[in-house]
């Protein structure tokens, strides 16, 4: 059965239906434009997932530009427990003063591979590329007026020359614009050099796939949070004291990590992250890279110095699944409306960046804390 | 506001509506059950998130234990062209013949962080796992009938002991079930050796963040899969030529992943499988390990040989988002009801791997052809 | 200039220098067997590299089957101030009570890989492989009666099937034995299999280079180390602060290391590992792979207590370099003799533990005291 | 007995052999000057250890800059058939027309580590550091006027500031240099933006472990060498076939190094790099980190096209081991003195590339080739 030869969604499920003698009803509930849906997001639709949205919060966060704020964090998940668990690291950070936020924005990045003939006329070609910079980028702007060009960085090795391109994308995640650009960048190149494209994407992107460059080098957005817990909070609302908490980060984080071979350091950043990635229409393809990530743990004179570094946060709230009906309402539920004012990808950025805080700590002290008799009566899904 | 303080979904969504002024009613709009998902899925339920569901195919499949067999692929995704591109795929392996694959069920991990004195405790405590393994087995056994203990693995730094315990969870992903009875033999080992559990989860399980130990050493299910494509259907379906496959393949693959320090080496295994794990009901933040995959392409006199591995596939057909209403319905559509038989865990770990070697060939051949001048036109999202 | 035309070292070295009308009489300096040197050695022999050889020690070490014992250990090396670092170091370890090391015998390994038809050809040989386990070892061992083999394992990619062997090599280091080996075994696996060895060494050994697979599972000897230092000993000998070293080993050794991506966490263990190495006529190219190793430092109420983890620790007391006239001279002074007794391969490495984990403390005390003044006046070459 | 109470070498010596009861006259044979190599190379000096030097080549090498020229080889090491393996395949690219090499310099680094108060006072000092380059430059410069400051880049991860500054030391490997440079920088930083310094080796430097920092971003020479080798001299010379080189490149090089999780995808750099550190009197605990390197074959219509790239080679021909008889005679055997000409420690830089690639083409060859039965009978140490 080739199911493009069906005119909608409805039909194409009920064909399905009979088909496989299955029902598939549940799929047909749901209130999205299925134009919009199958013609921009998803080819061969035949209906929806329904996953659970669950709020934590409310969370106090302030960056260096704006006054604190709270917001509600919109988490889709099926996994038990989990937003408990981020509301009670909500209730201690925001109790403790809130999470301050750092955020960079890298740009997202397309990294197109040539072949060359030597390595000579590899150098050359990295020199043209250098040279002719501001021409490249008004190429890239010709691609789109959303995008800009900001860095080129090449790497040579034997015959193949990658050319790794960041670009500012405004607050689209941007992968879409990038590859386009990339694409007509490429085509110059291959015109002004005769250097042959063998793929407008060559993995040094490097794009859905956990790696060492982009952890260092950043992409996206780079994140930096911290909060100071204090002895009496650790007490109150995380139940459990800062010596354990201190060990379980000694042995977990650091020495389990380098262990391990983990890209990263941390408890369960993916679990936060994936959520809020559902939740608000990110990729959820990108939490094989966004999800490197580094939480450090400090005994302080006044209690708890936590700190959670993202070096590879990729999102945006433009385009994609932002799109949608009810991951543009998750998005209002943090109050980022990408209509009416600008950068509330940057923001949307930070805004994960404090929400995976909150979930590490609350996850260091439900492990530091562990009584094992109650664990195994009612664990639910709290360790990760 | 407490979100806590709600009786029901509805009545904690229209007070956050209130709240904050907005409208949530897209997210009011579904057919599951909240009962179940409110007390099992996801705590202060508000509604839910509806993502768009394609379906790909038909794929042929066959493993060493069954004879050839046609599936539809669902992909819940919001990112255009994937589930046209998968399809592509599809059409060119079950063309050549179908993907054959091989699973091996290698066992849902936990592995606890005991703090020993010295050295010397740590390795009489090692000595004691391993003379105790049918009595550790047997109280893993009393936490659930589900769950059988496959293996102990331990590792000893300095006064850190994790013990990494493997178990067969049958159908189910099993996460849950392992962390529980790891706890469970947590508390037998603090009794019996006198050590002390300071987390039940050390970071050597390793879940949820990028790792070499599982991907050396495997975790949940090891999948191998692979098809030959032949001549012929590269350029009747795929539309370019084998060469120009193989040097993508050289150049992408193989030279890039090693320059930028990529966990395995692949095109875009994660955008499959993510897509797949959120159709089924998988915990998405698993994502950021089971994404680690190799593929691998080789000429062959007959057309082109193609692979997959994944060592890290961690799903299941029981239990967490699978019980969700439409997360059955797409197992369904493969077949998938773990009420009726054994073994749909497994087999979906196969469907997975047959469907990410399908995704992989499509994109190799589009990058392979890519035509840079009708790329910026209509690229959609076709590149990974 | 064909160098093979030579009779001797002499004559070579000494065309040479006519060749190029340059002096090379100190390379003519030495004390060694040219015949056994340039036959076993060395080919196109033409004299030798003096390289300083300094004493660091007495270090008392203890391991759980002999007395505590006192050990010099020669280290050659070019680098000022080393020596003396690892002096400091072990007289703090002596004076808190000695060193106590736990060594494991991996065994070396070596791994041809095959080339398959398909998985279920891999498949079929790897139970081959497990059924056929003792006439294997018959075979490995009727290639040397000094070589036992001790595990077999196999990964299979695609079409390439990797045989990973694990020998016990006695005293030697074992490569070469273990290469004829392989290459015995690979010679017999393809007449009863009638698949292809591609090469005897397919990389999944791994020799000579810095992995994840060898510091996960661990090649040659595993090492763990360990030593309470005193807060006596830290002002009198180390004259720091124990919070000053738990800082240092907190930013440097963990955080760093993970931001770094770097495989292992410690401060200079190729340092010392090294200069052993070259002391003693260990093969230098394994220092790629040797100096994977992690160093943990911990509070303790008593002092600090310090470990050293070595996985994959290649040395040896018989063969390659060990034969030569001043590195059996090294063997010496630190009573290693193969030919009086068994065991000493092993023994070296464990005093090759304990003098790591003297340089870590020692290292790790300078920085933390560093006088910044003072280090620009005369610093030396003690910070690495 | 405590070594530093003896006055001279040999007399250090003769009161260890009379203590030890053993004879260590060959490490009392000796040309060097032991003045100079116990005051600058090694405290508790005692003698020397002798290691066999072998000569390979000639080596037809060119770059940008220079016409082409021959070098023999001088490589130090105790492993038997390395020589020979090296001049084969420096046969082998001297016949096919030569290796091309090009290098930059990136110099040599070192990252301090301080303790800020929180993100926003690191954010500070990262911005105080970009706006006083210049005088940093100028405080650089007054430490020695043979270093000069190159760039300065920045980690910041909680309370951890990184400070990761790169410096050209001239011919010199700089190592030394540049901890005392970064000493005085840091001692500037802390008075001036009073935060605290916690060690001026903080391992984002980072030295002499493997890494993927370093991987990525260089450190000492960036390398790449290239040679296009004909099918008459894959025949003649290395006595196989092109097809069998590039079989093993794929399953050996490609597939295994991303398999195994190895840094870097090679035959054995290792063996060439260390055995010519060792003979030009280079630091071999930089093996750790210089052996990362990536080997590519590629076909070509002419025969084989290979090239090696060396991110992270940290190398000089002043100071150190430089400075020593034997080891300033092999660096003359390659026309490097650094007393006469400028330039001689990237010279040194790419001879290694060329030799590394030469060693690489000849192991391919050997593996590809491999007749088991006559490996078994006379094998050497010619697979590593």
């Amino acid at each position: 059965m080739d199911l493009r030869n069906f005119v909608d969604v409805n039909s194409r499920r009920k064909a399905l239906e009979a088909h496989l003698n299955i029902d598939l009803s549940n799929m047909g509930t749901y209130s999205l434009d299925t134009e919009q849906a199958s013609t921009k997001n998803c080819e061969n639709m035949i209906g929806i997932v329904q996953v659970p949205l669950g709020i934590a919060g409310p969370i106090a966060i302030r960056n260096p530009q704006s006054a604190i704020r709270n917001y509600y964090i919109p988490l889709a998940t099926t996994e038990g427990a989990l937003v408990a668990s981020v509301s009670r690291g909500c209730k201690a950070v925001t109790e403790s003063g809130g999470v301050t936020v750092f955020s960079k924005k890298i740009g997202i990045t397309r990294a197109p591979v040539f072949r060359v003939q030597n390595i000579s006329e590899g150098n050359n070609v990295i020199n043209w590329l250098e040279k002719n910079f501001s021409q490249i980028a008004e190429i890239a702007k010709s691609s789109s007026e959303h995008l800009t060009l900001l860095a080129i960085k090449p790497w040579l090795l034997g015959r193949s020359l990658y050319v790794r391109f960041s670009f500012d994308t405004q607050d689209a995640m941007g992968m879409n614009m990038a590859t386009i650009a990339a694409s007509v960048i490429a085509e110059f190149i291959e015109k002004e050099t005769k250097i042959h494209c063998v793929a407008v994407s060559g993995n040094m992107c490097v794009d859905k796939k956990p790696n060492y460059l982009n952890f260092i080098e950043g992409r996206g957005y780079n994140i930096l949070a911290e909060c100071l817990i204090s002895e009496k909070i650790i007490t109150s609302v995380l139940k459990t004291e800062k010596a354990k908490i201190l060990e379980v980060s000694e042995r977990k984080l650091h020495q389990a990590s380098i262990l391990s071979g983990t890209i990263g350091s941390n408890a369960h950043i993916a679990n936060v992250l994936s959520a809020i990635f559902l939740a608000t229409g990110q990729d959820i393809a990108h939490v094989s890279e966004c999800s490197m990530g580094v939480t450090t743990v400090e005994d302080d004179k006044e209690g708890l110095y936590i700190s959670v570094y993202l070096p590879d946060l990729v999102v945006g709230t433009v385009g994609g699944g932002t799109s949608l009906a009810t991951q543009k309402e998750a998005l209002r539920i943090m109050g980022l409306d990408a209509q009416k004012e600008k950068g509330t990808g940057q923001k949307l950025a930070e805004i994960i960046g404090a929400a995976v805080l909150a979930g590490e700590i609350s996850l260091l002290a439900s492990l530091a804390e562990n009584s094992l008799t109650k664990a195994h009566k009612k664990l639910g899904r709290g360790i990760k």
